[in-house]
């Protein structure tokens, strides 16, 4: 009898995963340069004579939770299948009381599904942009030492549809287009290290997957706390947005994100290509020429010059860049333009001057 | 002392179209045959000697809720001072007992604005597509039919920002890219016949303009009824979605809407320019060329093709379109492909041959 079908899709999304990094790490050894040939058929992994390259590390990254412990037992599971040794990251996070006992647990949890290394790691949440942006960037800052310090190649992350989907819809609230509709890559980081093999199962299929493997789970506080926007998001907005709209909201909000990705790096691609035919002999950008492009690509060139020029991107927000367009496409004399991070737009000549002032 | 703020927003959205229609005639009837040069002033309206042109004429499409009101009293204000005559159209969709009686009041109320002429259209709403769709299909039929009957210039609709970003969060809710995150156009409709002058006002403008001027409104229990999806976005969906995402979530959508649309118009020229070097001497797409292009622009190509081989647009999802395009991206010698339409893709030498079956 086969695993319950819970258990087997995130086996299945995990092998996938496993599959694309075995075959970016051949590459990456391929093109550096080896002592000895690769064998043609690379030896049982059990059986690694000496002088072989060792075997690559894979890291999940595991809070406890549902989704990452779920990750964390099918890694467990087919990565010795494929010569890859597993090993697993926790980060306490130190924002609640017993957080560090709550660490210790999940590594001897870790420790029990047969991963080797398993690591604790204690950060210091700063307060910039928010708890939830703070805490976030102090988790990937120590997930990303934890890869180098193992030469991991690669780290699991358990972000589910479900997960997705808020990402979306925070995206949504922003109102800035296409690319913060895309959602979290299902590869990202430094060389691809960031791996998500779970933004195609349901928040429910992982949580069954636990149950049926008698894995103990951990339900974070924070989740279920309405000072949080995701939390408001997954226990209020969601929920009342497929009542109205159908079940199927989930997936359609994660098919969403693949598409605008796709969408948004071939008029990026379009837009970096274009941006060489419109600027003059002395790299101003000119007007007449940004006025002959499709919208879409005029105004991703002129964010690119903005940001170029100093204003940092998460400042900016389609209203300055709309203002801006303006000067190409509405000019009446208009005086210069106040962006952030102190950049300044304005149009002398025909041409778009974009400088920090 | 000026108007109410809210109706002197109304009143100059209004008045930004009806400059805009007037461009447009003037354009149509510079490359229409003239027996008589045009004047380099036009004369007061009132004033027109015999053998003038007949000032245009710009219909409201007008239901007596509270939107199509507001429009009604802003064109009844605006159009005469810019040489325009302002009609109105109400259609009786004859769902509701006492529907037609209903129609006979907003007639009235039409009139009493000044608007001249004004009609009542009775309509019949058949089955097609779910009873929202199918009322939509007779309403614009009839509209039509209206606008060919007068030589109507621009039939205005009263369609707000909120109505947009419900229909950014129902085309999100079908999970088929941003095309279907575009909303409704400023204008659409043949040679650009419908216009839109609400879509950046909110609904709490419109109602506001209609309190100060003392308009009465009639509140269609169609809105409030559970039973239809919109309904349940517009008094549960959206509202759980600002509270858990905060109050600019309708402005952000409204928002998303247009972006959308610019990036889909973009990335649709594209695909058209790039479809010509795909097909090979026999008009067949390769796939090894196709390949090549980016994800975005590949699948709108296979859209393209799959449509023109017959599939109806409104049957082809996002699913049909990957199916397809595996046979470029993954080719392990699968079989043909079933699409809506009884239409066939299949992989032969290299190429791609969609055709009705």
């Amino acid at each position: 009898m086969g695993p319950h079908p819970a258990v087997a899709a995130i086996r299945l999304a995990v092998r996938r995963v496993l599959h694309d990094v075995l075959t970016d790490v051949q590459r990456t050894s391929e093109n550096a340069p080896s002592p000895l040939p690769p064998p043609a058929h690379p030896p049982h992994p059990a059986h690694l004579p000496h002088g072989q390259p060792p075997q690559p590390l894979v890291l999940v990254a595991c809070s406890g939770g549902a989704d990452s412990m779920a990750l964390a037992s099918a890694l467990a599971f087919e990565a010795p299948k494929l010569g890859i040794r597993a090993g697993g990251i926790t980060v306490d996070h130190g924002l609640q009381p017993g957080s560090d006992l709550r660490a210790a647990e999940v590594v001897v949890r870790l420790t029990a599904l047969g991963l080797d290394p398993v690591e604790s790691v204690t950060v210091q949440v700063g307060r910039s942009g928010g708890p939830e942006a703070a805490a976030r960037d102090a988790r990937y800052a120590a997930l990303d030492a934890a890869a180098e310090r193992h030469a991991a190649a690669a780290v699991l992350l358990g972000h589910t549809r479900d997960d997705q989907a808020e990402t979306v819809l925070l995206g949504l609230a922003r109102g800035s287009g296409i690319r913060s509709l895309s959602g979290m890559a299902a590869t990202s980081g430094v060389a691809g290290r960031y791996r998500r093999p779970f933004l195609h199962i349901d928040r429910q299929t992982a949580r069954k997957a636990c149950m049926v493997q008698s894995l103990p789970v951990w339900d974070d506080p924070h989740n279920a706390d309405p000072a949080y926007t995701r939390s408001r998001l997954r226990h209020e907005g969601l929920p009342a947005l497929e009542k109205a709209l159908g079940k199927g909201v989930v997936e359609a909000l994660a098919r969403t994100a693949q598409l605008s990705r796709d969408d948004a790096d071939a008029l990026d691609t379009w837009a970096a290509e274009a941006e060489a035919t419109v600027r003059d002999a002395a790299g101003l950008l000119e007007c007449a020429k940004l006025y002959a492009l499709p919208p879409a690509v005029r105004r991703r060139i002129v964010r690119r010059a903005v940001i170029e020029a100093g204003a940092p991107a998460g400042s900016l927000f389609a209203r300055h860049i709309e203002e801006v367009d303006r000067l190409i496409t509405g000019w009446r004399g208009q005086g210069a333009i106040n962006l952030p991070g102190k950049v300044v737009a304005q149009r002398q000549g025909g041409r778009l001057v974009i400088r920090q002032g």
